[in-house]
């Protein structure tokens, strides 16, 4: 049996679905490398898209945070599994990508405009917020469909 | 305000809770060191429990699984986000672990039995078994929820 190459060439259509799944995301896994061991770590973060660049809410408390104070390389995982079929059918993308503390006050209307309940805990002073500006986007829109996308495809 | 602290004691519940996300698995998300970048790198991946360790099925067409041929240090969340309210509310469990290839015939039963549709590809060459041992386990259940757990307390 012949296989396809792995990655195809970047055409509209992967462009149209990279910039469905970025506008829609509000959640991401968020990989990172543990403070401690260096080893790679993974955790769910809260997440929105905005024009260039995703956001991320995250608490000082957590060990993910921490990993990015010390380590600004990262990578996150969005786009979402459906409820029928096989989970690697549906269409998701890993943004590699490198972060940097913002003031979240300056984000603070688009956030809740996006996720109305963080509005419990946004102001809390362990929660920083962090912009990731992607280094690069490998999308798999499911079996036979890897794309790799530079930041300037978006 | 006063806050907690932000790791709870691991009681009956939380153990439960562990027990119940992993038996459920049917994907994750792997954290690995990218082959060529050492940089945190993040994929949907599909995944089952088995007693003691999880299995995943990837191919060797893939970013994440060339890393684990070269570095067996990785993590993957666990759990999925329900359809209502902040995604940050569902539970999800990290799991730090250390990979090792398997033979995927050993476990072609349970695998197919747990992922039907995975017999359209679970024989294809490039498709290899890793077993991921944990190394440790945080369960986050919630806001003001998180326990961390040793492998022996599953």
């Amino acid at each position: 049996m012949t296989r396809r190459e792995p990655i195809n060439p970047t055409d509209d259509a992967a462009r149209a679905l990279v910039r469905d799944l970025l506008a829609d995301v509000r959640f991401g896994a968020l990989a990172v490398l543990h403070p401690e061991t260096g080893a790679p770590y993974v955790a769910r973060v809260g997440m929105i898209w905005d024009d260039t660049a995703a956001l991320t809410l995250v608490s000082t408390l957590s060990t993910h945070t921490r990993a990015l104070l010390v380590q600004p390389a990262c990578a996150v995982l969005v786009g979402e599994v459906g409820d029928k079929g096989d989970p690697l059918t549906h269409p998701r993308l890993t943004l590699t990508a490198q972060a940097a503390q913002v003031d979240k006050q300056a984000h603070k209307d688009r956030w809740l405009a996006a996720v109305p309940k963080a509005r419990l805990y946004y102001d809390f002073t362990d929660f920083l917020m962090f912009r990731l500006t992607p280094v690069g986007i490998d999308l798999n829109g499911g079996f036979g469909k890897a794309y790799r996308l530079t930041p300037d495809e978006l």
